[in-house]
């Protein structure tokens, strides 16, 4: 299995301390060692570093670790091979253009027997989650047409089409178009919203704490999710199985039974 | 205008010597300060790197020049901005994925008054040069169907479809799916094949040489393409203004005029 993370927030915020414990279970103290990718939106734009080397002696995971990009929609992973080889067509987070919008898609657990329904979007690699991926934007596209529909539409049509994929296997998912973050939790994903008044956390897999206090404003919201918490000293909220949330402004905004 | 910099070879090459020399051109030798890209294939994957920021001072282009990548095809921009504001989004090279294959485009140019025949393919930005990436992608699958052309039947209808885009201005552009590279001249790209027997080669823009007797064996074969040649003691062959090369292997293997 893998290992997901996620952030959506209500202004650009670096993800410098999750990512720090999150990468430190690429293979350091934990066992997914078969590559990682981050996306980091920032505007209409999207930025996505890939690596199959493990995250915990990645080049590029130490630049993602050290250089503040500041983002209000983020989608990490780090792969635990399941299905498809070690390689770079493999390695999540996958990326679309859909009405204009990148779409960004990340998926942590493994779906047998499953035959996407394949329109115009059409994987590259050999992974049942890039299969999913393309079958979700090709049912979205069907549902809504030529036209982007709003946030919460778009997030009912999804929940209708997630049940024929997760019937196969575990399907705990994030995706993300730059204006919202979509999390499903098959078997296991949590999160947590910070927001004032802020406090001190402490990473769960390594030594290191931040106080949100000397970094945030009164306003700020932030929402991460992830496939187990990342922190020791935070109440993180688990998404039930079977269903997912809306993220919007660092707010999880809607939820749905997937079933 | 912009600076554009390809590869293509017939093994997996590291890109370091002819980037490093580039990179500089991005606000240290030249101006081409608007942000800069660089994508890499590595099998049927393709990792982009983006950065917003001029390239002498990025740090992910330092990541870039001192992590030895090794991929068979390179598409490089720095940018000068014309239409488009300086942004993410708007920074070169952009990716789709077309016939299961994902496709990196690049341009050096500027097109006054193109309206693209947009299909499927949508620009997320507003640049002149993803519209007109949009526009050959549309007018491809138009040509072809579902499935994807050999390389020397792809050629000949992107040449096809080139005139209606160039007439509007220049356009100078790299593309490539990972298996070939083309390079289209309107006003101004050179190249470079690099075999047996190997020499030295002495940046233009820094005081740096490459032994390539080094780092090669008897077999490899490296075409660089390039804005303005990056080394000065090697003998480059203008591309024809009008013309397009189809690069295979690490061999200009077609030529055609695109009028």
């Amino acid at each position: 299995m893998c290992q997901l993370l996620g952030m959506n927030c209500n202004v650009p915020t670096d993800i410098c301390f999750s990512f720090s414990g999150f990468q430190a279970r690429g293979g350091l103290t934990d066992e997914h060692r078969d590559g990682w990718g981050i996306a980091f939106f920032e505007g209409r734009g999207c930025r996505v570093f890939l690596d199959p080397l493990p995250s915990c002696n990645s080049p590029v995971a130490a630049l993602v670790r050290n250089y503040p990009i500041h983002s209000r929609n983020v989608v990490a992973h780090i792969r635990k091979a399941t299905q498809g080889v070690v390689a770079l067509e493999n390695t999540h987070p996958f990326q679309r253009e859909l009405w204009g919008q990148y779409w960004i898609f990340a998926h942590n657990g493994n779906l047998e027997h499953f035959v996407p329904r394949l329109g115009r979007f059409l994987p590259v690699g050999s992974t049942d989650s890039e299969a999913a991926f393309c079958h979700l934007l090709a049912g979205l596209e069907a549902c809504h047409g030529t036209a982007a529909p709003e946030p919460e539409a778009l997030f009912d049509s999804l929940c209708a089409l997630v049940p024929e994929i997760a019937r196969h296997g575990s399907f705990n998912f994030l995706l993300s178009n730059g204006a919202w973050l979509i999390a499903h939790c098959s078997t296991k994903l949590s999160y947590i919203v910070r927001q004032a008044p802020f406090s001190v956390a402490h990473l769960a897999d390594e030594d290191v704490s931040v106080d949100f206090r000397e970094h945030t404003r009164e306003a700020d919201r932030v929402a991460v999710v992830a496939t187990l918490p990342l922190t020791d000293n935070e109440r993180w909220t688990p998404i039930e199985a079977g269903s997912a949330v809306l993220f919007v402004e660092g707010e999880a905004l809607a939820r749905r039974r997937c079933v």
